[in-house]
């Protein structure tokens, strides 16, 4: 009686199969009691068909597992793959704490998903290589005469039943891939995410060092102003054109000097390129434009 | 005789199983001592059932090890979450480090647990694989009468403890999973660890540049008051007006030259969003929310 | 019937042999119902060669998956190799935001190229294993007396649909190597891109340092400026030499504390090296090019 | 006589085992050497067992190997287990770099010892899977008068050599497992350590721009300072109140603008937490504690 | 005749064996064709022992495959070797990056080159696994008397040719153990580049706040002399000490808040530290060698 068949799904049920009945066993959860009473009920009663009854139960245990499976897959793919297009969307600057909030238990589903779809095809694969020993202890044992009848019409139950099992078990190998493309997916779009903000930080980075080479032209050249602020006597209080000499050496040698100190980020982070004289600014902004590859 | 089963489990014990006689080699630790003498002894001393003693100290002995493995994982596993959940707690900036060495000496843990479940699962297998042998040498060898009435009685009790095996094996599968769905949230948390840590860093770094863009333009505009600070000769040290004209230039040009830096700064980290005129500050303080994604 | 070897590739058809017909299910989109019409049916109908039928259309159907498998990877591939190439650019400072997308997608489209290759390759195995009831069944079977005729001349359609089979197998498991190698190589872009950033902006944190360094000294000798440009009496006021004295300790002291800052910089982070006295901005511009390795 | 066992231990020696010898070939370095003179040697030449030689050689050469592998995992793993809790410790800032080397060079040596436990495996299970071939060609082959004695004891040597086999497999899969769990965690406490050097670069970031903030808020109020500086005439220059009013207001405003600006910090980086008035200071210093958690 | 092995090398070139001929198709490249005519043929064509034609033939081939594997990787090895010793330098702060595109031209080599060697040991496992057939079909088939001559002198053929190739897959499973070390320390090399890189800029970050807190106190304090130098009555003008004062005030105390700001930062990054407090700077430089570990 034991050597029957017994289907275990964690976190689902267990269910042990013979000839005549189908015993549930720790069925727990509102939606899978409404199953059982609803569905399962009237599909083993109504028997309109001429198969075995063992035959039946089982087809509409494993097609209500894989069909669970399918809306699990169903319910995280479209959030996952919304999530993962606004993370990875190249202008944010900053991620979106509860998009990342979101990836995270969608990631954990998928975990369980995966989990439970490999418990389905290794329950599967169990069956599948037990399959001599349930042909001949549980598969229409008892109706000896209907089988040899059967047989002699062509019908092959065993054999039947081994493509049933199959064919759940690429119905799951195909979930198992999806579900494996799913968790590629996020670990690729993860990179993008990390780069993206990488990329944005060292674009940061570049704004700030230059505005910093600003401001200490402006120190340098100030410094000459605070000298001239003090209350020493350098003799040339009295001349007119020293105010506006001292001026405009201040003004240009800190614009010079910012100059320089720019051209020579430039070469800096990009040596190979030749030194472009003109336009310094307009360089460094947009210096992703002109990479000529390593090709 | 050697050929009985000889159960290794590492960190714990090895036993060996006769017929008659069960051996416990290489036990230490306090908590298994107690539980030989107080559980195991009174448990297969009793006997009432009718089972065969090598079956019941097989059984006492996978019990024990199976729920050692899971009270193991009943006491890693809610440390953990509640360790992964406060460090992914989005509004962190920096990281809690005795979060850390929990989560670190958590994994360790973890990591250990999966290599005894993967040795007891191995452990489970050999026997299994070697069940003839067993069959014939250990289990009710010499106790051929009661072996033969009980067969004529339909009970088989090699059929009986490969299901026994394979019981626990479902089991230490189960925690199998468990244990790598838990690594694998590891990994995610870590992931998103990082990408909120990033993600402030990207905030902090551009509320920095921001800053960095207001100094830089009060030093620029600075600069003409300190020229006018130098005890040099303007010529327009008599011209009431002038003071308030240089002031208002200097405040007005330095807010100015900001408003540009910062809308400058708008448009370069998102591209292709099209310039916003008004409100500078306040549009790059939430240009979070105007993201349009990608899709 | 059932036992035909009916070919199931998921996101293209379904395919059931008989000896004398192909039954294809399930195909949908444009490009598949082009094939079947314009190129399988003609093929089949063709039947100039003495093969039996289900053998020509078996070929026909495995020589179809895999040009279409080759002409995918043939599509990723130089995309994929071109946004590698771009990205790993050590020149770039920030990464092109479209280039990432692109990758993105290509590493998508491989992750479901490789789905369909394994696939693939498990229905060709699925098909070896059961090799021997396939010869018995469906090939050939009702043509016994073309089969006897063949068989004296030394052909034998089995072992040749074995080798036929063996072949595409070979052909796909080339393909899977391909994909991972790819797969492989967009990992170890991603690294490298990681690096160049990482470098970019150590690179750029040091210069910004090198700034903080310089504007620190001349905060700290401005002071001195500062001080006396107090409207306060310092009884030097009336010394005309005292003016020079301080404007060229207030210069000469900036300088030679930040030259001291920026070799106290150099020996921080390089801390065997012995110190370089002369041109220290040079040195710490071009320390990457004295490192002697750790070998 | 090719069919004999024979042992392949890459980077040590390979044995060729017959009943009369045991040849050993390629065996380099001086460890060995010795080894093999002064402890195989003796050990097989006292044969004071009764065992067959072949049997001796054999279990010679594998405890040989197995104790070489055990003193290589000792000697790196208390040594990786150092570096790495020192590297983890949360209070560091940089990591020691010389730290770095030792774990990189040990990294390598597990990688080393993965790879000759792994061989170790593999021959062993060689040896197991051809065991009948061993049986009958090596294995007191020749010496049938003795065995036929010995089996009548009940004694069966080559029930015996697989048990020593699958022992000294035992022992190297629990070395492997070691490895694996060193491996393992080598790999969370690197996470660990990004996340401890991450952590802290956020804590630096935020005190820099605690800090940029004050700068910037004494420039802002610096500039009113250098207004009323300037050689110009403000028409306030008689009134002695202005001094200290101007005075105050530079001091008080940049105290209250600073203070602003660390509140919009403290809001901008924790949204959700409701904004705290009072020691806007000492809030942001302990943000870390008013965490609240996901849960 | 198709059943003779067929050897198939992806990139290389395909043979077909039999025991008159071998028929090496679609080799391609200038280095093969050299090898086929210079040493293939000779070496065939010499005969000098007495082994059968194919048995020669496919030791040949195999030989020359796993030279041109061994050479590849020694080709690969000891650039891959020092460019990752330079790039895990400890002194450098950023890396260079012509070696990051070496390391990846190898890495990618190596990618490829696993591939081979899988190829090369699927092709070994494939005759090995078919050596039934191969035995009979083609070896030594049509020589049956000097067979029989043979194997009454007691040479084995088949035999001797599986030795062969177990012979020839170790040394490829040593090239795949070789390779598959050589992307490990790949891997963890990148790792202790990432932490480097951190490490560096936490310590140029530290050093930059430190300057910050500099220039901050000096702005606070410069502050008051901005305020004396406004020309505005402050009553102070006319007593001497009242200077001395103020500029003692200025740099004393931008001194002292430096001084509490710095052994803030100290407590602040290492917290359970106890406060220490003379040498605040120092103190900050080898922050690193106070650790005391959290064993």
């Amino acid at each position: 009686m034991l050597t029957c068949p017994s289907l275990f799904f964690p976190q689902s049920f267990k269910a042990i199969l013979t000839p005549q009945s189908l015993l549930v066993l720790d069925f727990r959860g509102f939606g899978l009691e409404r199953w059982l009473v609803l569905e399962l009920a009237p599909q083993l009663a109504s028997q309109s068909n001429s198969l075995p009854f063992e035959f039946t139960a089982l087809e509409a245990i494993l097609q209500h597992k894989v069909n669970t499976l399918h809306a699990q897959l169903n319910d995280v793919e479209p959030v996952l793959m919304d999530t993962l297009e606004s993370l990875v969307d190249p202008k944010i600057l900053s991620v979106d704490r509860s998009k990342l909030h979101i990836l995270l238990q969608n990631s954990k589903s998928l975990s369980e998903l995966e989990t439970d779809i490999k418990v389905f095809k290794d329950t599967l694969l169990k069956i599948l290589d037990e399959e001599e020993i349930i042909e001949e202890l549980c598969l229409t044992k008892w109706t000896d005469p209907r089988v040899f009848e059967e047989s002699s019409l062509g019908i092959d139950h065993a054999e039947e039943m081994e493509l049933l099992l199959e064919n759940y078990y690429m119905q799951a190998e195909e979930l198992a891939n999806k579900t494996r493309e799913l968790k590629g997916l996020i670990d690729d779009s993860e990179s993008v995410v990390f780069i993206n903000l990488d990329s944005h930080r060292n674009v940061m980075m570049r704004l700030n060092l230059q505005l910093a080479m600003g401001s200490f032209s402006l120190s340098l050249f100030g410094l000459i102003g605070v000298a001239f602020g003090m209350n020493l006597q350098s003799s040339f209080e009295e001349d007119p054109r020293v105010f506006w000499l001292v001026t405009g050496f201040m003004f240009l040698g800190s614009g010079l000097i910012w100059r320089r100190l720019l051209s020579f980020l430039g070469r800096h982070l990009m040596p190979s390129v030749p030194p472009l004289i003109p336009q310094v600014w307009k360089r460094n902004m947009k210096a992703s434009d002109i990479r000529s590859g390593i090709r």
